[in-house]
C-alpha cells in the first residue's frame, strides 16, 4: 500500500460519474430542450442562456434534476417572450421525468472495487443534488450494501465536508474523497488536509470546471479508471 | 421527570410545523394557485385536483417545495386543456419562489424548550422535505447551535427511522421524537419501540391525516404546546 493512504479509515465515494452515468444525461436533456426551442434562437445561445439561468436559479432551487427542469421551463418561457406553447412546457416536464425515471448505469469496475475495499475501509457516499434521487439511484444500483452510509450534502465546500469529518467523528488524514469533479470532490479535502483521489469523467459541466495551480495539484492523486484505486489501497 | 423517558439520550424533532411555521405557506400557495386557474374549474375543484396530482407525482419527484410547483405547472397544463397562457404558468414558477424565500417564522416556546433540552440531551433534527430548503431553514431560524446535525430523510417511515437509529448508534429506548405529524412523526416511531410525543399543528396536509386506533394512542404522548415537554422531561 503507498505510505500517504496508511491513515485512512473511511473512504467518501461521489455517486455521479464516479459510480454511475449522469452528466451525459444532463447533456442530452439541454440538447432535446435546445431543439424543442430553435425556433426562437439558435440552440448554442439556448445552451448558454440556459447554464445563466441554472446560475441564476442555483441559490434558490439547489443542485439536481427538478431544480434544473424549474429552470428550463423559466427559460422557456423567456426565451420566447411568452409565446412559448403549451405542449413545449410539457415536454419538458417530460424530459425532467424521463431523467429521474432512468435505469442506473454503472461505470466500469465500481463493483469489483467497492467489494475489495469494503473489506478493509468504511464506504460512504458523498454525494450533492436531490436527496431522494440519490437514494433511488443508490438503490436501484444494487450497491447499497457496500456503504455503511450515504450523505447528500446540499453542496460541497469546504464547510459541508468540515460538517461531514465532525459528523464522521474521525481527522481529516483518516478520510479519503474518490471523485470525478476537482472543485467539489477534490480540492475542499485538500484544504481541510484530507486525502483525495480525481478521476475524470469524459464530460464536466461548466460549473464544475475550475483551473488548479501546481501546489494543489501536487497534494492529491489523478488516476484514469476507479480500478487503479485498488493497487494504491491494498 | 416522568419515568418513561429515563432512557431517552436523543431527541429529534421535526422541523415543519413543529419548529416553524410551514403548512400554512402551502394552503396559501394552493389557494393561490386556484384563483389563477378558477375560470377553468371551480377553486374546490381545483384544489382536489392539485392534490392528487402531488400524490400521483410523490413517487417521481418527493416531497418539498421544487415537486410541489411542478405539479402545479402540470396541473394547470391538464386543468386548462394546454389553453393556461404563458404569464401564468410565469406566476406559478413565481410561487414557487416565494416560498422558498419565505422568513422562517418560529413556533411559540421553541427557543426555550431547545435551550433547555439541549443542556441535558443531544438534539437532532429529523425531518423530510428538500435538503438544501431544509438547511436553509435551520440557518434562517437561529436554531443551528443547539442541534448536533440534521437529518434529512427522503421519507419518514419505519426503515428510515430504522436507518437513523442505527447510524445514531442507540437502541430505540432511548430515542424520543417530537413532532405535529402522527403518520410521519409518532406511529413509525412506536412501532420500532422509541417513544414519541405528538405535538399538533392547527393545520395538516391531507397526505399526513391518519387514523389511529386506541392501541397505538395509547403509546405515545400528546401535548398541547411545545412547552409542556419541558415539565415531563426535566
Amino acid at each position: 500500500m503507498n505510505k500517504e493512504y496508511q491513515n485512512v479509515k473511511v473512504i467518501g465515494f461521489d455517486a455521479d460519474d464516479t459510480l454511475w452515468v449522469n452528466e451525459t444525461y444532463f447533456r442530452d436533456a439541454e440538447s432535446e430542450f435546445a431543439k424543442l426551442l430553435n425556433r426562437f434562437e439558435t440552440e448554442n445561445k439556448i445552451d448558454q442562456e440556459l447554464f445563466k439561468m441554472e446560475m441564476k436559479n442555483l441559490p434558490v432551487y439547489g443542485y439536481g434534476v427538478k431544480g434544473f427542469v424549474l429552470s428550463m421551463v423559466e427559460m422557456a418561457l423567456e426565451l420566447s417572450n411568452n409565446t412559448v406553447s403549451n405542449t413545449t412546457i410539457e415536454k419538458i416536464i417530460e424530459i425532467g421525468k424521463e431523467m429521474i425515471n432512468k435505469p442506473v448505469e454503472l461505470l466500469d469496475g465500481v463493483e469489483e472495487v467497492l467489494d475489495e475495499l469494503s473489506k478493509k475501509y468504511r464506504l460512504i457516499v458523498a454525494t450533492k443534488g436531490d436527496l431522494l434521487d440519490q437514494e433511488r439511484k443508490l438503490q436501484k444500483s444494487g450497491l447499497l450494501d457496500y456503504f455503511h452510509h450515504i450523505e447528500v450534502l446540499s453542496d460541497k465546500k469546504e464547510d459541508n465536508y468540515s460538517r461531514l469529518l465532525k459528523h464522521l467523528d474521525i481527522k481529516p488524514s483518516a478520510f479519503l474523497m474518490i471523485g470525478n469533479s476537482l472543485k467539489s470532490d477534490i480540492l475542499p479535502l485538500v484544504t481541510l488536509g484530507a486525502k483525495a483521489i480525481h478521476i475524470p469523467f469524459h464530460t464536466t459541466w461548466a460549473h464544475e470546471k475550475v483551473l488548479v495551480n501546481t501546489n494543489e495539484s501536487k497534494s492529491y492523486k489523478t488516476l484514469k479508471n476507479l480500478r487503479e484505486v485498488i493497487s494504491i489501497l491494498n
